[in-house]
Formats: C-alpha cells, sequence, structure tokens
C-alpha cells in the first residue's frame, strides 16, 4: 500500500501544489467538449415518436403559431408559403421539414483560443454555465442581487473549470448596471476574463447587433460572416407564440451567421400540458417553427433547437426539477431532434431547492444524468444553478461542476484495452490477495477512477478532526481559493484596446435606462 | 388557476390529512415490484461482452477459485468434473455455464402477506434498504453503534415507504445484543413488524439454518421446501476466495430452496484490478463460481448473482461511490449477467459521504440512477445508506425512499394513451394562453407528477418564513411522525407466539458470545 499512499499524497487537497494546481485548473488536460462513445439512452419507442411527430404536425396545420407584433416576419411567413392570418401563422404539413433541410446538423463555435472551440451537434455534448438567475447565494452572505462583480467571478470559474466547455451567457444578471446598457459589460467580461466561447445578449435587437459588433472587434469581420463565433438564447413564448423582442434577437443572429437556440420554455401544467407526450408535440411544433424561421433569414444558418422543460408544483406554481416527468419528456425531445436532424439543447443542474443541500444535488444529478445519456447536444444551466433559476450559487456551481467531470468520463465508456482488460493484474495476485501494490495498479492508481475535487473520502475520524464539513462548506473554500488564484487568458492589447472603445462610444450615446 | 390551487391544497403537506396519509403510507397505491416498461442503457459493445467473457473463462480455467475451510464444497466440485488442487479449484471451459442451466431466469419471494411478494429476475427490480452498518446516524444524536430499536425502526419504515418493496436484512447492526444470538431478533423483526420479503442470516451456517426453521414456523414447512420466502447475501472474499462461513450459509440456503445472492464484493484497486473491464472479468468468474455452486446442491435453487462494486480513492483507501467507473461496471455487468441468464443484484443509493448533504445526494443519485437504467434486479442498499456503509442514516432513509418513487414512477416510461397525448389540451389552450385551468389539466394535475414528499417547492419568502429548512431537516420531520404513527400489520397470534416459543428455546439452549 505504501506506494499507492505515497503517491496519492501528492495530489492531496491542501498545500502548494493544490494551489498551483487550481491557478492552473483551466490548463487541466479536458477535452474542449464531449465526443461520446456510449450508446443513447432512448425512452420513447419508434411508433410514440411517429404519434408526438403527427401531433405536432397537427398543431403547425390546426392551430398554428403566432408570431407577435413583427410583420417583417409575418411578411416572410407568407412570402414562404403559410397560412398567415393576422399574427398566427399556419403551416401546411412538411413545409418546416423543407426549411429546415439547409440547417447545419453540426456547427463549430469558435472561441478566441482555437483550443476552446466547440463542436455543437451530432455526438458531441457542451456543458456551458447556469443562465439567467437575479440572485446570487454563496454561504457567507446568504442570497442578494447579482452585481457585475458576480458576474466577472462566474466567468472566471467556468473559465478555471476543464469540464465546463463554454463561458455561457447571463451568469447572473448585473443588477448594478443599467438594464439597457449592461449587456456591453457581460459581453465583454466573456471576451476578456476567458477565452472560452460565450454567448450574446437578446434583450433587444440593437443589444444583439452589439454583440455581433463587438465579435467583429474581437474575431475580424469577415470571419464573424463566415463562421459561428456567438450563440444566444432564444426562447418562445410557449405555448405556441414568439414575442418581438426574441424575434428581433433572431432576426439579428440569423442574418450574421450567428447561432440561435430557438427554445420551447414550457413548465408543464402551465405553459403545456400536464403530460410528457402533450408538452413534447408542443415543443416539437414550437421548436420547428422557430428553427425553420432562421433559415428562411439565412439559409444554412447554425440553429438549435431547445427544449426547457419542467414539471410543476401543483401545490404553489414552482417549477420543479430532477422529477421523473422532465426525464421523459428530456429523453424523447433528444430522439426527436435527432430524427429532425438538428442540434439539441436542454437539461444542466437543475433544482428547485434553496440551497445548495441534498435536495439540489438529488434534482440536480436526475437532471444531468438524463441530459447527458440521451444526448443532449449543448447544454446551459450545467453549472451553478439553484432555487428554480432564481440564483446563480457559487458553492453550487463548483458542486455541479464536479458533476460534469464525472459525465464527461463516464461519456467515454470502457476501457476494453489490454491495459484496460488488467489480465496480467488478475494474474499477479491471484486468489486472496490484494491489487494495492500490484504493477497494474501502480501503472494506473492516478488516472484510474475520476478524482473528485469537493468530495470528502477521509475517514470519518480525520474528517470530524477537520471540522466535519459538509459538501457545500468545501465548496465555499475551493471557489475563493479559485477566485483568489485567477490568472486572466492573455489577449492582444490592440483588440482589447478596440473593445473598449466601441464600448465606450456607443454607452455614451444614449442615455441609461432600466427597460 | 384556482380549482388546481384548492385541490392542491387537499394533498399538502400538514394537517390532520398528512398525519393520515402518512400511517397509511403502506397503504399508498404503488406496485410492489418494479416491471419496467423502458429499454435497458447499456454503455458495452457485443464486442467487449465476449472479451470480458472470455477472460472470465481464462480466470476459471488457468488461476481459479479458491474454496477455504470446506471439505463437502471441494468434494461436489471434484465429483462435479472440476479440477481441485488443494482449496484452488479450476474449471473446464463451458462447465459453469452448463451447471447453471437449472438456475431460473426469475423467480417469486413470497411474503407472509401476498400482496407483497416480488419477483426477481427478468424486467423486474426490487428495492431493499440498506445493509451491514454498525453505526446509525441521525441530525438529533449524531452517530452512534445501532440498537435493536434502530433496527426494528428502519424496518417500520421500509413497511410504510410505498416504494421500499423489500424489508431487507440488517438494517443496521444491533450492536446491544450479543452476536450469535441476534440473528434471532433480526429475523423475527422483519417477520413482525412488516409484511413484506425478507433476507435471512448469513454469518454462521446454524444461524441460516435458524432462519430457515423461523421461515417454517411463518410460512408452513412443505411452503418452505416448495417455494422461496428467503433471499441471503453470500458474499465472495474477492479476490477469487469464498470463505467457510458464506459457503456454509450457501449450503443451508440452497438445500433449502432459498435465494442466494452471490456477490463479489470489489472495491477496484484493492479486491479487483484499477480498470472496470478487470474488474469486471473477475466478477464473473467469481459470480459463476458461487452460483453454479449452488445448483450442484440442488439444482433449481433460485439464485442471484451479485456484484457490490466501488472504485477507490488512491488518499485514503476509501471506497467511493457515484464516479463513472462504478456506473459502467454497474451497467456492463448487468448486460453480462442477462447474457448468463440469471437475476443481477447490484447498486443501490451509494455513497462515501459522512453526512446526509449534498456530497451523499449526488453520489446516490449518480448511483441509482444506473442501477434502474441498467435494469438491476435486487437492489440492495435502495435506502438510508451512508458513510461508506458504515452508518444507517434515518434522514437519508427518507430521502433515498423519495426517489426511489421517482426511479419507479420513470421505469414506467411514456404514456401515450389518447389522454396522455393530451391534444384536447393543446387545442382548448391555444396560443398565448395557459394550462392551469383547462379540462384535461383538472382532470390529470393530481397523478400528473410525481409528488416528492421531501422536496421542497415553495416560495423563497415561504421557505424562508417556515424556518429555511434543508432536505435532511424535513427528512428528520418525516421520519419521526412515520414512526409516532406506525401500526403494525396484523399476524396469526398463534403464529406469532409459536415463533417466539422456536426462539426462546433456542436461545437459552447455548450461552450468550460476542462471536
Amino acid at each position: 500500500m505504501n506506494d499507492v499512499a505515497e503517491g496519492g499524497r501528492r495530489n492531496r487537497g491542501g498545500g502548494r501544489d493544490a494551489r498551483r494546481a487550481l491557478r492552473e485548473g483551466a490548463k487541466v488536460e479536458a477535452a474542449p467538449y464531449i465526443s461520446r462513445k456510449i450508446p443513447y439512452l432512448e425512452l420513447c419507442s419508434e411508433e410514440g415518436l411517429v404519434t408526438i411527430e403527427n401531433n405536432a404536425d397537427t398543431i403547425l396545420q390546426e392551430i398554428g403559431i403566432e408570431f407577435r407584433d413583427d410583420a417583417e416576419v409575418l411578411g416572410i411567413w407568407k412570402d414562404a408559403g403559410a397560412d398567415v392570418d393576422g399574427e398566427r401563422v399556419r403551416f401546411p404539413k412538411g413545409m418546416l421539414r423543407e426549411l429546415l433541410k439547409t440547417a447545419p446538423r453540426e456547427f463549430t463555435q469558435y472561441a478566441r483560443n482555437p483550443a476552446r472551440n466547440v463542436q455543437i451537434g451530432g455526438g458531441n455534448t457542451v456543458f456551458a454555465p447556469v443562465y439567467g438567475p437575479p440572485f446570487i447565494r454563496n454561504l457567507d452572505e446568504g442570497r442578494r442581487y447579482g452585481t457585475i462583480d458576480d458576474f466577472r467571478n462566474f466567468v472566471k470559474l467556468a473559465y478555471m473549470s476543464p469540464y465546463i466547455h463554454h463561458s455561457g451567457g447571463t451568469v447572473c444578471e448585473p443588477v448594478d448596471l443599467p438594464v439597457n446598457k449592461r449587456h456591453f459589460d457581460m459581453v465583454y467580461s466573456h471576451m476578456r476574463y476567458s477565452d472560452k466561447p460565450f454567448m450574446g445578449s437578446v434583450t433587444a435587437g440593437e443589444r444583439a447587433q452589439d454583440t455581433v459588433d463587438m465579435c467583429k472587434v474581437l474575431f475580424g469581420e469577415d470571419f464573424v460572416d463566415q463562421n459561428t463565433v456567438c450563440i444566444s438564447l432564444i426562447n418562445a413564448n410557449s405555448p405556441m407564440t414568439f414575442d418581438d423582442t426574441m424575434l428581433a434577437a433572431l432576426k439579428v443572429y440569423a442574418r450574421n451567421n450567428q447561432a440561435c437556440i430557438v427554445t420551447p420554455f414550457i413548465i408543464s401544467g402551465a405553459m403545456g400540458p400536464v403530460s410528457p407526450a402533450g408538452t413534447l408535440a408542443q415543443a416539437l411544433a414550437e421548436a420547428m417553427a422557430g428553427t425553420a424561421l432562421t433559415q428562411l433569414i439565412r439559409p444554412g444558418a447554425p440553429v438549435v433547437a431547445g427544449l426547457f422543460s419542467s414539471s410543476m408544483s401543483m401545490q404553489s406554481g414552482a417549477p420543479t426539477f430532477g422529477t421523473p416527468e422532465p426525464t421523459i419528456v428530456v429523453s424523447t425531445a433528444s430522439q426527436l431532434m435527432r430524427r429532425l436532424g438538428i442540434p439539441f439543447r436542454s437539461g444542466g443542474s437543475l433544482c428547485t431547492s434553496k440551497v445548495p443541500d441534498a435536495q439540489a444535488a438529488y434534482e440536480s444529478a436526475q437532471s444531468i444524468w438524463p441530459t447527458v445519456m440521451c444526448g443532449v447536444n449543448f447544454v446551459l444551466h450545467g453549472a451553478g444553478w439553484l432555487e428554480g433559476g432564481l440564483s446563480s450559487s457559487y458553492e453550487k456551481f463548483i458542486m455541479d461542476a464536479d458533476q460534469l467531470g464525472m459525465m464527461q468520463k463516464l461519456s467515454q465508456g470502457i476501457d476494453l484495452s489490454d491495459e484496460g482488460q488488467a489480465m496480467d493484474a488478475v494474474r499477479e495476485v491471484g486468489p486472496g490477495n490484494h491489487y494495492l501494490g500490484c504493477a497494474h495498479t501502480r501503472r494506473n492508481f492516478e488516472n484510474g477512477f475520476y478524482s473528485s475535487k469537493v468530495a470528502d473520502y477521509n475517514s470519518f475520524e480525520q474528517w470530524e478532526s477537520e471540522g466535519a464539513l459538509d459538501a457545500a462548506q468545501r465548496a465555499n473554500k475551493i471557489y475563493k481559493e479559485m477566485l483568489a488564484s485567477y490568472e486572466a487568458p492573455a489577449i492582444d492589447p490592440g483588440v482589447d484596446e478596440a473593445l473598449c472603445e466601441f464600448i465606450e462610444k456607443r454607452k455614451v450615446s444614449f442615455p441609461d435606462s432600466n427597460v
């Protein structure tokens, strides 16, 4: 055992080496995204999928989708041959599937560091952080409104986390900045404090344009027109409605060849039926309409079909996560989108719990498991989501990121090489002995098992003598150590200056507002 | 929303109705075991399975298995045509698979209440509680040694939990009773305080015989000889060894037509190679040898192949759970055992954490997910396991049991009936409206979603005003309410008297001992 224990000691949690490892977190060897080597978990039969597809077609033909307050979009649909009645648009059977033939099955989102480029679609999975919470929570302060400092912190933590592949978007809402200008600081934070791919602003058409213009400064104008450097979240106002804000942002991004994630946002029982099959038919109809629209605006523009799905507490009306129904929805939706032939976004480390406790962890694990096993391509809310998305939690971010590492390793399946088969070890050890010091163990123990940074594996006595900390308390220490050792990735000073100039000029060109 | 909210109020957590619901917990409508309606998650390719099977055959032929200190068993192997060299037994290729042809692919374990009978094998999954911990933990007392009162409490909680199908065995070790007599009180507790199926004693051959004799009192002598009323855990001393204690118990149970779960217990890196494929080949070899032995003792005796698998912390030597490697092992082993054609036991709600915190929940969810999705037939440690199996946790028992309910619902897959498709709801509601009050929602909201007893779905403000409790604190209240409202299932007074007489007579026939 001595060899192993001694080797192990070099890997311990504390001390100088550990601090260096934390500082160099972003350099931990991990693939920039998951290319799965395991089969998909598919819960729905072929017959069931056809039933749901037929129901979606019926919804599109008979009921239709509303595109609100956007004459341009209604005109686009009319010209394309849809039946436009006021804001209601109905689609002849097969029309949307035909339009979607130009959408790529898989595309690259480029990062400013090419080693961080991600492949979205196919057998790939990309993890991005939590998106959208107005509050943050940590053990020290409890729950309070988020600020731009928190925003930068989450960008930094995502940058340093080897199994978070994407910098995300609204990692928390920076409530201390004016609503109509905070997008500049948000997009800049992703560009400056990380070198991973990121998301753009969708809260107004001109803010989407600002995002694209900033991308042009960072990547160059021609590059942006020909390549995807930005991906943005376009939520449907389920049921069966898209509003003008989202449509305005969608048009900007699609025209500029930047990716949209068109996402029905459905709390079943409120924005969709209280049944998975009903929710799925509606979601498929909404996603097909929204994604096909991008292809009318710019054929070939990258687009992702999304589905944010939760069940609902019939007592409180709150969205509930990690329950069987959203799992069935996510799994079946994955199958439907693979058949449709476009990348799929869903899932995450979702929970309803207010604190990073056992409820949060059960719910999040029950969410991320189907997310990965069913083959979701783009995973928003991969880390840090708390309280139904009302809070970004520092501690949960750390705990979730650790779980994402486990999912990434699991997605690589079983090692059947000679070294993986380990028959030399079985022969060397034999009945009644142990493997602790055998040659195979000595060659493989450092990488044999996924090594959690958060879990405590010490003896009861040692754990108690170290303060009997729970997982959230350990995560609290880890995130502070990470932020303390953060070093920004290098950026061309000329580009940084140009970005800052662009922002400054735009910011002074119109007054602050909180709308 | 009013209709739903009012209906919902009838289902609330507090009050008289809730207390009655708790008291009648065992009457909650839930199937007595899972008959899955979803496909298996299978992570290993056909080619990979064949490789592992060939390696297992090589281990059996070349290295062999040791059967220690049991001349009778060695004689049985010799007579059957194995190569016996001292205690080492080597098996000609194909011999064990041939012997296993008499083992049932699926069998019924009878309970004294026929409504609780479980079907073990095939597409079925049976959940049993934690097995083996010397300690218990609760929020009030922390960690202390278990007693027979704790033992009875866990039997009662399992009895009242609708998604725990089996009363289990050593739900905690009753350390306050003498080692050589505590099995009487343990088996009696299962028989008297529950009416679900249970497990027998394995700590000595005569204690196994006592279990069988008590079963004969409860079920009748002939019934026991012809039917399985007891299932017991026979661990291999991995690597590649069975000891005399386990062999003695195995012989008693197999001879009496009672089920054995022959389980390689492998912490990879210590009792098996630090690789899933290596661990699997060894485990398959061990399981085949142990299960085939039961068929030599009594052809047709029910037998389950088990695998208790964990990875190992190379820092502390502790078993680690909920990591990718045990998931790959459990999934692949499920595939191997289906090919072998005998029921499979593995998994559970396993964790290393010392407390029912986020680490415990992440680990347990990461364990129970593959357990169910990969089709494990008998799930020991389904609820209450803490601290690598050193503690039975009251609070975690409640939280895990809630998760088991979610897994049971998930295993039933998607509802594709007309009511499940909900097209009437989509037509009634239409774009931009909500589903809260529509006819389909009103018909389905009570059973539409799995309803957690532990999760808090209230608003942040309400949760805070109710004391800002975390999941473990809520579970603490729930288990106390359950125990306070427990009512024992009826038993024939004559049978109960006969059982108590048998125990009393046996107890006074030999002196107490702690060996």
